[in-house]
This record gives C-alpha cells, structure tokens and sequence, in this order.
C-alpha cells in the first residue's frame, strides 16, 4: 500500500465545498444500456488494446536497452512521427485499465501494467526527464520544439495514467517515476528567471497536473498547471522564438496559426473555439478545473462564453466537433459537413471532460446535456459494439465508404473511448457536503459520500430506451441534504415525486436541476418520468449542410438511417413533414435498442435517362424506413448512413 | 519558312474523308460572348503567363549552363516535385501563345519563345533525350519511374507546342528538336527487343504524337501514339516491374491503384472512368484520335462506353468532373460534393478535347452537347473576367473561402484555358470533302475549306444570351454539299430556314445535327432558332448531394447565386417549385451577361436560440434573388456562391 498521506490529500479538503465526481469503483452498472457497454469496454476493450499495443509494435519503443527499430510511420510535414507520441497511448491505456482494476482486480493487466512502468523507469534519465522517443532517438532534440513535438502531451497522459494506477492499486511507483518527471518540468518551466517560458501545443499535461495535485496535495503541481493555461498565448510567441533557436523562420509553421493550439492569444480573450478539436476541449478541461480549484471567475467566464460559441455554431447534433480533417479541428462557424466530418472520437471524449467539469462548478444542465449527447452519440460511436472495432472519424452521412478498423495509424482514440468508459460511473453522480447530484440516468448502484454521510443509491430505469427513473435510498440514519436530478434540456414534459408526492418541478429547478432538499430515510424512494417523444430536429440555417433537413432524436438518443435497414440509400429518402414516426423496441438489434419507424418517400431512378441531370423531377414513391441510434451504426452489413434527412 | 513538305502530309490527305477542325486564325470572334474571351485570352493572359513563369522562377530550370537552384517546392509523398513537369508548362503557354500568334503576330512574344526553345535545345542530350529535371538533376534517373515522374508527360506537352509553333509561324526549329526527343522515344520504347515496354503514367504524349503525325507523315509518329495506348494496363504491369528494378515495393505505390493512371486494364476493357481526371481525358482523347485515324472500331466503343459512364454517373452539372483532391480524379459513382469539389480546369479543358474528337467521328451532338456545357460553364470558370487570375478547383459551392489566385504551386490550368482559349474557332466549324458542321454558335467570321470549295460563313448571334442565329454564306460559285448544324441537346424547340424557307427539322437531325444538303450559293442564309427557357435541371436521385435541390439553366450557361446579389448566404434560400424566373440582359455586369431573377424564401434565423438544434423548422420569408451564369462566379467581392439550390 500507500505510503502517501492520503488523508492529508487536498482533494479530500476541497470535497467538503465542491462537486467531486463519485469513485469509479463505487458505481455498479447493474444492468440495461451501460451495463452491456461498459463490461464490454472492461472484459474486451481494455485486453484487445494491450494486445494491439503488442501486435504493433508500440511496445516495443519502451525497450530503452536496444538500438531503436528503424521508423515504420514517416515523419510528417509537420515534423512529428506518431511514434513521438507513443508514451501518450501507454498512459492512456494504463488510465482506462486502471479504472476498470479497482472494482474488477486483474492480476495478468496488473502485471502488464507493471511491466510498463518498470520499463518507463527503467529509461527515466537521471534529471527526471521521460519520453520514449527522445531518450532513445534525438536525445539533444528534447525541449527543443513544443510546438511541434507533443513531448509534454506524452508525459501528461503517462501522469494521468500514474494517477489511475495508484489510486486503483495504491502501487506508488509509477506515481514516484511521474513525480520526478514533473519535478523536472517544473525545474525547466516557468516564469523563473533561468526558465524555458514554454509550454507544449498539444495540452493535456494541465490537466493531469491538477489530478497530480488532488493526490499529493503539492501545491507546485497545481501552481505548474496553472502556468501553463496562464502563459498560453502571450506574445510574442514562445512558438517563435524557439523556431528561431532552432534555425528555422516561424513563418514556416505548417499550420500557419497558433490558433492551432490555442496559443493566438492568452486563454481569457479567447471567444471562438478554434484549432485542433483535442487540445481545445484538452485547454478547456483544464481550465475548468482551474476555475474550480482556484476560485478564478475569469476562467469560468472565458469557459462559458466559448461553450456558448461551440453549441451555438460549431457543435454536431451528435456531439461530435471538429470538422476539417486538415487540422483535426475547426473551420468557419456554421461549417458542419456530414459525409466528410472528422468530429474525431477523442474530441467528444473531451469534451465529456470539459462539460463534465463545467457542470460541477455551479450545477448547470446546459454542460451537462452535452455530455450526455456526446455519450449517447458522437463518442460512443467511435467504438463498435463487440468493443474492438474503431472509428476516428464520426461522419453523419456515408456511402459505405467508412468502416470500422481494428487499429488506427495514430491509435488516440481507441484508449480515449476505453478510458470514458471504465470511468462511467463518475458522471452519473457527484456529491459535496450537503447535497448529491444525479446528473445521468441508468440502471445502476451506487455507493457515495455526502459530506460524512454514507449513502446508497440504487438506480433502476431502462434509459435511455424509457423515460421512468426509481432512485432508492439507503442511508445509516435519516439526514437532511439535497439531492439535485437533471432534468435534460431535451424533455418538454417531466415528472418527479418523492415517496408517491408530486414535486413540484418548476418551483424546484434552477439551471436544469431539480433540487430536493429535506430530510432523507432509508428506503426513500424518488421517480423521474421523462416524456420521450420522437424529435425532429432542425439546424440554424446559417448550417447549409442540414438546410431542408431533418435528424431524428428521441430521449438523448440520435438516430441515423442505415441502408442495410431501408434496402435503399437512406439520401433516395424524404421524410414528410407530418409523417408519423414510432420507437419500438428491436431486441434482436445489436443487444437491443429502441427503433424508430415510418414511412419515407424514395425518389425513384426509374425513366431516368442517360443523362445525370433532366428538368423533371424524380417520382418520389412512398417507402417504410427503419432508424437505428446513431451510436450503432456500421456495426452491421457495410452501406449507406445518414443523419440528416431530407424533408419533403 | 519550313521547308516540310506539308503539302504532302497526312492531315491533308485525311482532311477529305474525316471532319478536320477549322484552322483556330481563320475564325474571327467579330463581337459578343466569345470575342471578348478570346482578345483577353491573347491580349492578357498569353502575356501576363510568360511573366508569371518569369517572376516564379519557373523559367530558371532551362538554365542549363547553371548549377539548379536549390529546390523551393518540395517532394512529394509521390516522389514528384513540381519542378519534375515545369517543361509542360512552356509547352502549353508555347502552344497556347502560337494559335494567337498565328492570326494576331506578335514580335515580342516570338522572341520569348525562340528563346525557350534555344535553351531547351541547347540543354537537349546527345541521344535527343529532353527533360529539364532529369538533364540538371537526376540524370541517372532518367526513365527509371514512368509511374510517377511525368517525363513523357512534359515532352508531349512540349512536343504538342513544338507543333503549334511550327503551324504559326513556319519556324521548324522548336519541332526538329522535339522530333529527336520523339527519336530517343522510339528507340528506347516499344515491343521490340531490348527496348522497354513502358508507357508514362500521365498520358499526353499520345496526344501530342497524333498532332506530330499530322505535320510529319511519319507513320512511327502514329505507332507509338498506338503501342502507347495499346500497352496500357498490361499485366503484370510495366509499373511493378519498374518498381522492384528501383529496389521497391510495388505495394508501396502511394495512389495503391493503377487506375489512378487508366493502367490497371488494357484501355478497351475499362468501362468506367476512373482514377485522376486529366490522365483519363488525355488516354481518351488519345483514344478518340487513334479510333478515327485508325479506323479502330474497339476504341470507339471503348470511348463511347466510358463516355456514358461520365455524363450518366460522374458529370458535374457544370462540366466540372473528378470531385476529388486526394486523387485529383474521380471516386465512386455519383459522387458529386459540391463545396469540395475537385473539378480541376485541366479536367473540364480536356474533357473538352475529348468530346470534340469525338464529335468529329460520326457528327454525334450528344459529345458537342458536353463540349458547350464546358465551354461555358465549368472550363470557363477556371479563369476570372480579367483573364489572368484563375481556379484549380471549380466548386460549386462556397462559404467565400475560394477566391481566383494569380499563380498556383501547380499551374497546369492557367496554360490550358489559355490553350482552349486562343484555339477555340477550331471547336466552332469543321469540314470534310462534302460537308461542313457548325458546332458551337458565336457570333463570327470563317473561311473553310469544303473539300476542294472556299467557303467563307459569317454568323450573326447573340448566343449565348439569345437563340437566333444567321449564318450566311459567300462562296465564289454554287456548289452542292452538305451543312450540319448542331441542334443542342438543352433546345426542346427550335426552328431552322434556308433562305426563309423552313427546314423540316425532324427530318433533317439525325445524333444531333440538321443536315442540309443542296446546292449552295453565294449569299445563302441560314436562319436557326433555338427556344431559351430557363429550365431546372434536377440531379439523378442516387447523387445525394442535390437531393431537393434545383439547378438553373438557360441555353448552355448554367447559374449560380452569389452572396452579393441577395445579401445573403444562398444557402439560406429555398425556391418554390412554381415560382417564375426570368431572365434579363444585365450590361453592367462584368462585360454584361444575362441574369435570372425571382423571388426564392430565405429560412430566417430570427427568434434561434443559443442552440445550433431545435425541434421547429426556420420560418421562410420572401426575399427577391437573382443568378449569375455560373462561369462569372468569384469576379465580384468575395462570398458565398451556389448552383444547386434547394427546392421549398
């Protein structure tokens, strides 16, 4: 075990005043949607992914004792090899098998684990500097380019993932190996003087050092964090003036912006999300947690106002965000094509991480409906439904062109999908002193801390197919404290009572939270109804793309329409605006999963001539369609998908 | 003067059974639509080429008494750099600058060309090998990667100028050069012994080698445009081959299919136009002239069954084609995206070669019908009003992020519009021993040869922007023979007289062209009329992209509606599907053109809220609209553009 103080921890002082998501270990699944996922992401993901790091190669850039192995991937434009960032899908993995370890112990992962980070030990050098790459290959290179290079990105994850495997194991050495690789950061940047005034252009490293500091309790590591979110973006840019060192003109930037990274302007100017998708909703979390941790309102501000410029304009209906593969990120505002989307799972996954910080700050459902969209939709998409199958890329339209790949050339995503999922349980619930917020619903069981109090809280409901919720309390001793229920954005007619009394709910609920304050007993029983109706959802017109279009939405569930289903290309089919559309229940579907059915109109090819085009239009000829949640798609015969339909 | 004996060449043995194109000098633009394109083309563009070619250093590389200079564009991920085809460039502008020359002479631009030429001469090799890159740089790569580095692709285009030059102005110096380039060809390919069965990757000496067999007679000129085609896609290929000698792997190649080059079938066999656009119009042009020289039934076949599957399956509405950048080339059937379009000038420029060749064969209006549509529309839009700003890519949709550049890193497409260009009277009338064909109609003045008879025609018209023709004769005594007028394919009513007597149309057409034969006498008129509504043209149901959606056209010009003339994004408006449109002569608009007005419903954004998603539809309002022809496009302030517009 430990011999940390852990109950010295600040983490453990800061709960008592603020949201603090319940332990991952303590939220049981016990049954319906999240159940069938998540043991699929502990008994198939987590596995498969150590068996691909292996059948790889990846593994093999840890073995500091040989010659490096001659470059499979190329350098690219922009300098960096994937193989630069291999520590980062290490620590990653490590993270997401980590969570799944604590409440499911597995001595052959643990070993595996182990056997990692005695190898990460083994190449540490003696200033506490760790990178794989840079160790073994451009030793002089190290701290030379982080605009380019991701070394902080890499040493990040590997934090986050020493983080996971501590608490998950209470095995400190991977902690102590970051720890002193953090000690070096923090001797080599900073504002000090005879310190590098950097910080890396892929973040991450931020918010793995505010996990760092709610374990140790060191306030250096929070104080480094906040350095870099603070230094972000000052000008003249470090960005510069280290291409100059290095020789090269700074006008040579292959991305031509520092946009790119978020490092155009100092983070509390910044109003549209722009850039990479990752590092922004990476930047973002980060400072959300700062805004939390250190009581600044300019970081909350500066998160608001660039969430409101993401939902407003940039944010797919599925959740996912990004969409220009050229920069994995953002383009115009208003730009959301759907056969060429990137909206790459890693962005949905963090943007979980952002809402889900955001949410905790003041209770505010806007954040947490996005997380929830994005769990049902643009993230859980990214992985298939036998757990080892993968998309980078959320397109929400295709001809049959995209499918699912085992690995990826650059495998970020993969571990970031595992890593959400084996975490599940701390989005569901968070407490503080006085009060629990249910922020999700699912079958599930959970065991959490209010303040002093020990509380048990079961979860029954067949959401997100239904809309009925019982939660049930068991609790020592009847104790007065709140119990906030989200009331998600996207229901128009919702239901609460305690113990068979109605609550009335718009007395109850600021900023889409029902709050109930009283005195709890044992055996307390609350019901939540959310009517679930089939949505038809319209875009902003300024979104050409979905102009005349419509998406399909029922509870938090997106829908798609898939050819394999229709027999047609779902883009031959118009929707009528009156047209009746019905869920039902398929048990037969991929684990079963509420469908939406109806009749479409299908233009007809028939009579066509030679010619593409002719001035009549096509006979539109009544066809039934079948959708299926977008979270399923491709995980069937290959063909045709679309989101948004077009109407007649 | 020459001192070839073109008296006794091939072409004009030829030119009494087969359609010959009109010598480009002896058609006069005397006013309307195409005269003011073709002065910009040869007072503009020609000259503002050469000194863009100066400016951009590309005129460096003939510096052959100099060491190269070190390289500014890099190589690619095909092992290509630009610089490897900077010939082709000097072979177009050469090719381009001499059709204008011919009828419009011009010291000045003379001397810059015989300069060109003295420098390529005097970098020619012994053997008569020719290539700027290869002679400088790589020498002992010479002929090593047909597959990837365009050496025959930048003789031909050479060779092609070679021939135009000489035609101009008699100077055979430029030609006796390129016919020892084509020498060292002959002597190092075919299926000879000892000689390699290779062919380049991106077709156009094919081309080039027809046009030299015209001038020389020399029939090895026409077998090796033949063993070119006829060895293409050959199994095993020559490119696997060529590959494992350079000590690779064929399986490396990075566009992984031959069919990026037509090369992964013989020619005869391919029945869908596949891969990169420019190679598969010049290999079909290539086709198209051997079928007619040769009198090769196999390869009109070949031609007329990928011509199908272009404008049934792959044509842009603009006669734009090959929606694709990774590939510059085409994709799956259907595949049509409008704001990424690919739709290079290059492709709808020799699509433009392609269909005249292959209208000349059996006079078949449905290839000229193309011919028009790009001439007017998706070619023409790769040059802006000013005759020297240009696009590569001609979208069909913008957001205001396409804007025409000066130069481009790849400048194929400047030099051939600029070819089309200054060569178009030769698309407008072509005659055979006993009949003469009037393709295209603009206002003009021709001299033809009809068989052994001088013709001189004027038409009279303002066509595009109105369907009345006159065409008069002056002849120097009555003669009978045939006149063909093409009756396009958009006209759902037109009436024809000779001399104010009416032609029994029906009758008359047969593939597209009213035939009238009869004695012909100085002074005849002919009077055509061609009904010019505005139609809608609707896309076959299986392209997604204009499912609902309307495109606009009246006669041959298709339209678009810019940001600013509705002050709107288009893509916020809806046109009903009665709602009238009519066309007006707008003088003032960039050297005047007609405009179609109406009025079209704007989806409002009034009353969103701060979501991008809502579950009722926008409200549409009334706001007038007007379109431009399509080919003016991005000559005003910049914004947002689009040609499919969707139907309310």
């Amino acid at each position: 075990m430990s011999s940390l103080p852990r109950s010295a921890l600040a983490g453990g002082e800061r709960s008592s005043a603020r949201f603090v998501p319940a332990d991952p270990a303590k939220v049981a699944f016990t049954g319906g949607f999240w159940e069938s996922w998540t043991r699929t992401a502990r008994e198939v993901t987590v596995p498969t992914q150590y068996k691909r790091l292996q059948e790889e190669g990846f593994l093999e850039v840890l073995d500091f004792d040989k010659p490096p192995a001659p470059l499979v991937r190329p350098i690219q434009p922009s300098g960096l090899s994937m193989q630069h960032f291999f520590d980062s899908d290490f620590g990653k993995w490590i993270e997401a098998a980590s969570y799944a370890l604590k409440s499911h112990p597995d001595a052959e992962i643990e070993a595996k684990i182990d056997g990692i980070v005695e190898k990460l030990a083994s190449g540490q050098m003696a200033d506490g500097y760790l990178n794989s790459w840079f160790i073994r290959r451009e030793p002089e290179k190290r701290w030379t380019n982080l605009r380019d290079l991701h070394e902080m990105y890499s040493m990040g994850h590997l934090l986050e993932g020493a983080v996971a495997y501590f608490e998950a194991t209470g095995k400190r050495r991977f902690l102590d190996v970051m720890i002193r690789a953090v000690d070096h950061i923090i001797d080599t940047f900073g504002t000090e003087p005879g310190k590098l005034r950097g910080y890396d252009a892929h973040e991450e490293i931020e918010i793995a050092l505010v996990k760092l500091w709610r374990v140790t309790g060191d306030p250096r590591h929070l104080k480094l964090a906040a350095y870099f979110v603070d230094e972000r973006g000052r000008m003249p840019s470090y960005y510069d003036e280290e291409a100059r060192r290095r020789g090269e003109d700074p006008a040579a930037y292959v991305y031509q912006t520092y946009a790119y990274s978020q490092a155009h302007q100092p983070v509390r100017e910044q109003t549209r999300v722009e850039g990479h998708a990752v590092r922004a909703m990476y930047l973002f979390s980060a400072m959300a947690d700062l805004a939390c941790e250190t009581n600044d309102p300019t970081l909350k501000e500066a998160c608001d106002r660039l969430f409101d410029n993401l939902v407003g304009r940039q944010l797919y209906v599925t959740g996912g965000l990004g969409p220009s593969a050229s920069n994995e990120g953002f383009t115009r505002e208003f730009d959301l094509p759907n056969e060429t989307a990137y909206a790459e799972t890693c962005a949905a996954v963090a943007l979980g991480f952002w809402t889900h910080r955001m949410a905790q700050i003041d209770l505010d459902a806007r954040f947490t409906d996005r997380l929830e969209t994005l769990l049902y939709n643009g993230a859980l998409s990214g992985i298939s439904r036998d757990g080892e199958h993968y998309f980078y890329e959320n397109v929400l339209e295709s001809h049959g062109q995209h499918r699912r790949w085992t690995w990826h050339y650059c495998p970020c995503c993969p571990t970031n999908i595992a890593r959400l999922l084996t975490s599940l349980g701390q989005y569901v619930y968070t407490a503080k002193d006085d009060e629990l917020a249910v922020h999700l619903y699912a079958e599930s069981s959970a065991e959490l801390d209010v303040g002093a109090r020990f509380v048990r809280l079961r979860q029954e409901t067949r959401y997100p197919w239904d809309g009925d919720i019982r939660l049930r309390l068991t609790l020592a001793e009847a104790s007065r404290f709140a119990i906030s229920l989200r009331i998600p954005g996207w229901c128009r007619e919702a239901r609460l009572s305690v113990n068979g009394e109605a609550v009335d709910l718009a007395a109850a609920t600021a900023k889409g939270y029902a709050r109930i304050e009283r005195s709890w007993a044992n055996g307390d029983e609350i019901r939540l109804h959310l009517a679930m109706p089939v949505d038809r959802l319209y875009a902003h017109p300024a979104a050409g793309e979905d102009a005349g279009r419509v998406a399909l939405r029922r509870g938090p569930v997106v829908y798609c329409v898939e050819e394999t289903d229709v027999g047609t290309e779902p883009q031959r089919l118009r929707l009528s605006a009156g047209a009746p559309v019905e869920p039902r229940f398929d048990a037969d579907l991929l684990g079963g999963a509420v469908v939406l059915e109806g009749e479409a109109l299908e233009a007809a090819a028939s009579g066509w001539g030679l010619d593409l085009y002719r001035t009549s239009r096509p006979a539109l000829t009544p066809r039934p369609f079948r959708a299926i949640p977008y979270h399923l798609w491709a995980n069937r015969e290959p063909g045709a998908m679309q989101v948004w339909l077009l109407e007649a």
